[in-house]
């Protein structure tokens, strides 16, 4: 029997999530050996986690034979406090759980969706996935940076309008939005998911303004600055009601105690974050000033990352795998083009032996 | 603004999973020390998770900061051969996780799904969720045990059934299928899903037929007999299509590293499992047979579990709770009432304060 004529028709226009190329990957293309390869596609944290979050970890260890909290309830208080807000909070398994979660609630067929893009390709993903149709509405494109056309967004708002997705600090163009410009968006009172989840990496986070408006939801993350992205562990803050929606929504056990108890531990301890950060800021300023010398378009960053345009050679991508150094080629991103890579920020010799390789190749 | 009128239908009507009440929750409704309560409630593995498993979790956090492989490459490898079959493998963040891609696959508005009961009550919410709507087939009740009534399962088939749900051994009445009855249902072409999380408590598993039925979908997990309800991992047999179907619906990176890595483990500590395995069947005669010493009817299990009725006195459970032993009621379970409860096979000493404190109630 055929299995495919039992399928939905909205998970048959799924496509694949592209995830950054794997060290195995590069080694077996160009036959490069392992230890030879820096790879610097996910915008990890090269510091790895907290010594103290996988202490959490291997206490969280013992009782790995009972099952989690569902609500992930001291998570939850610590993450308040770690946001200084009285909005509520949910966990999920990564953000991506939370995403997930909340275009379950709110999108079927004949919805849509407002993305600004080139942004994060796991947003559209999941609206086709739940039937929406997505609508890209493109960043303007300034001559260092980009930003955010709120005037196309408003405009671009219809009744079968369900969710805007903003992604700030945005990945792969860097640029954040302002408190106005969100406010903005907000009036239109449709839901806005507003993922921050390089918010530490910047100067600010809205998720102050889930207090006062209950059509805004928060998301973030402890895989990037936190360093935990193998242990899957993200949140959002949101208000009450929708909270409950996605408590009702999510898998019961969505995330492990040993990720629960890691990402606490992680949010006390402020030194290695501070420490993650500073090296993601230097590192970004680096990479630009580094790259720019190099007469390549590189745009400004309020994350771990920066994205790189390389006008008219897009075959510098290839020659950097070459060179065991993955980078995360932009093809795949709506709105950009092969001319475009992102790199993200490494250790200070992983970043010096990506800008002599740049250099050598251009 | 009301968030609420935003809600799709189908999520409205979605109700909140209920699961077995907390040794918190008892100490603070009863007034009982915490040291003083056992909890018999989530069918865990009382022995608590292979001292292998634990080591290759451990040895897995020191690479917390990276995301883990998308697809668990070894892992999967791993369950063929513990399966001994050929067909495909795809894992999840808990088996609740492979279930969840399977109705969201299959199932929308307009859909129906037919699901043997009582059982584990998620199937009937996932359905929910999806907008299909769950047909309860109720399970033929004989003097010690229960079975599946597969006449009545093919007479409900209809052309908008999507999929059939059957728990092999179920919960919470720890009968399992035979082979030549999975198969009458196999010939329906309807997708079935056979949920195989108690397998290894019992004489079989029928995953070798997803070789031969594509049809045919076989969960399992890592939090019954493995003791790993903390890590979050599970996994199905199925054919290609539809693991390729999976992959694209499923979150990329949903199964933790550490989970992965100590599932592995795990797999290859025979002696834990064996040990985990006699000490359920131990257990679950003893209990069997000094429950129905005291008159009360207890039904046989193939699974790390016991279902009781205490007809006409469901004040029993209250009174267990009360002596700081947690079981669990089986009135949120459609097909059961407050008459019947489920106690999860302990520690040899746990079993006989749960028997010693039950007969001293009755």
């Amino acid at each position: 029997m055929k299995l495919e004529k039992f399928v939905k028709k909205s998970i048959s226009n799924v496509p694949l999530y592209v995830s950054g190329k794997t060290i195995e990957e590069i080694a077996s293309i160009y036959g490069i050996e392992v230890d030879n390869i820096i790879r610097l596609a996910s915008n990890e944290n090269p510091l790895g986690p907290s010594p103290a979050a996988l202490e959490a970890a291997e206490e969280a260890l013992k009782v790995s034979h009972l099952y989690p909290d569902p609500e992930a309830k001291d998570l939850c208080s610590a993450l308040k406090e770690y946001m200084n807000i009285n909005s509520e909070i949910v966990v999920g398994n990564g953000s991506d759980d939370v995403l997930e979660q909340i275009v379950k609630i709110f999108v079927e067929y004949g919805n849509s969706a407002l993305i600004a893009v080139p942004t994060f390709s796991y947003y559209s993903i999941l609206v086709k996935m739940y039937g929406g149709i997505p609508y890209n509405i493109p960043l303007k494109k300034g001559k260092n940076s980009f930003s955010f056309d709120v005037n196309s967004i408003l405009n671009s708002v219809e009744s079968k309008t369900k969710l805007i997705f903003i992604c700030s600090p945005n990945n792969p163009t860097g640029n954040s939005i302002s408190e106005s410009e969100l406010e903005e968006i907000l009036e239109t009172e449709k839901v806005v998911v507003l993922d921050e989840a390089y918010k530490e990496f910047s100067e600010s986070s809205m998720a102050e303004l889930t207090e006062t408006y209950s059509n805004l939801v928060v998301t973030g993350t402890f895989s990037k600055a936190f360093g935990l992205a193998g242990l899957r562990a993200g949140y959002c803050a949101c208000n009450t009601a929708l909270k409950e929606l996605i408590l009702k929504v999510k898998q019961p056990f969505n995330v492990s105690f040993v990720a629960q108890n890691a990402a606490l531990a992680a949010l006390k301890d402020v030194e290695h974050l501070e420490r993650s950060v500073k090296l993601a800021r230097n590192g970004r300023e680096y990479i630009i000033k580094r790259a720019r010398g190099l007469g390549l378009k590189a745009y400004d960053s309020q994350g771990n990352f920066v994205l790189i345009k390389v006008e008219g050679k897009p075959e510098i991508v290839e020659d950097l795998f070459r060179k065991g150094i993955i980078v995360r080629g932009c093809g795949s991103f709506p709105g950009l083009s092969e001319e475009y890579f992102r790199v993200s920020v490494g250790l200070e010799d992983e970043n010096k032996m990506f800008v002599d390789s740049l250099r050598e190749i251009v």
